[in-house]
């Protein structure tokens, strides 16, 4: 299908998984090699971008690499201004026949800054061929880290942010296993509500997943909140894992 | 960290991803490269290792490559014995000193294989270390394919398989997107529903994602019920996307 060579005048958005420069997909790897730009995102509050930090090793010397600097703001018109920006960048490079890979942590298509970028670059130049290359998510990681089986059978998965703790309480109700994103913050307030659900023991935490020298991870919610959390913190709530059936 | 490679007497359940071998992770294919013995499962209805297909290339000729035929049934003692089979060639290979790796279609850690053998092997030789790899799951594939954004911001994203409709309907409203494994013998109930909740137009559907010759992408819930389901079937309901916060 030959879906990991480049072509000239086409805009991939690839994900880089977590941050270790061996979760690359080879798809991923060749698609970063073979570029002629690649824009690397990178949020205001980081000193570098974790995405162009795990694959450093592919740039080549000739490549043009575009340090794409974003805030994490939930102003949608700044949100479309900053990428709208970008995504004139990149028509530019793309109408000129070059071929252009953004990288992103991840997975370009779970909570990723790909889809304002891909929103935006529709916009200014529906023309231009968009292909995605999947990444391994955090939660991914996590999971495999803890040696933590995520699902079987009849088990039903479910993957949001930690922001709004009354739809945590109704989804402990409605899955077997839940993965939380962007929990730092809530940790303390996740505790006492799984205390509440007696459930305290079903939380595994980590930081900073696959990421060198950073990676911390806790089997005890406590522990998580007596650690210092970092922005980038996943839970895996293991609520209930159901009989298996014995009908064929 | 050194997590791609290998140690003496310890196991590995590696995930190769959808089928694609350019899909794996560089951390993967460094793994099977360099184990003594490498498990490849493949159901009895199979005529070939999916997994095995998509690492051929990887495989040296010194290595021992196990063929690993399991049924797959929901018969709880049947399974146990299958995997606890296979458990005991694992445990031996490794307290030979041999390293192992389990390779698995997808990621090990969802509806994969390797829960129940990961199970066996802890009971059989608690002793024996495990590791594990993730792999790129199918749902991440479709959604690349269709270029359809799973999450952003507060969006919840549920994963279960397509056996049970009134579970999928209760899950259509706590969630923004919705995806179902093994929807294959299901697709006519799901249109029913789809129907009947407005939600037609919300579906995108894929046989086979990543599979050389075998994908089949489809736009519409009812093009998919007319062509002849695969039992890999996937289908993404993007049920609603939330409006962008305004606040930071």
């Amino acid at each position: 299908m030959n879906r990991n060579i480049v072509k000239p005048g086409n805009f991939y958005a690839v994900g880089v998984g977590p941050g270790s420069p061996d979760l690359l997909t080879l798809r991923a790897a060749d698609l970063i090699r073979q570029a002629d730009v690649v824009v690397a995102p990178r949020s205001r509050i980081a000193d570098e971008s974790l995405a162009l930090k795990a694959v450093q090793d592919l740039i080549r010397p000739d490549q043009e690499v575009i340090d794409h600097v974003y805030a994490m703001k939930r102003d949608i018109e700044h949100t479309r201004q900053n990428w709208n920006e970008i995504a004139k960048v990149i028509a530019d490079r793309c109408h000129a026949g070059h071929s252009v890979v953004q990288i992103t942590i991840g997975d370009p298509m779970i909570y990723s800054t790909s889809a304002y970028l891909m929103d935006e670059l529709k916009r200014e130049a529906p023309d231009v061929p968009v292909h995605i290359v999947p990444g391994i998510s955090a939660f991914q990681s996590v999971a495999s880290q803890f040696n933590q089986i995520l699902t079987i059978q009849e088990d039903r998965m479910m993957l949001m942010p930690a922001t709004d703790m009354d739809r945590v309480e109704r989804a402990l109700k409605e899955c077997e296993t839940l993965i939380l994103y962007k929990a730092g913050k809530m940790l303390p307030k996740l505790a006492e509500l799984l205390s509440a659900e007696n459930l305290t023991d079903c939380a595994k935490v980590a930081f900073y997943v696959e990421q060198e020298g950073r990676e911390c991870l806790f089997d005890s919610i406590d522990e998580a909140v007596a650690a210092t959390p970092g922005y980038m913190a996943t839970v895996i709530l293991h609520i209930n894992r159901e009989e298996w059936k014995t009908v064929e």
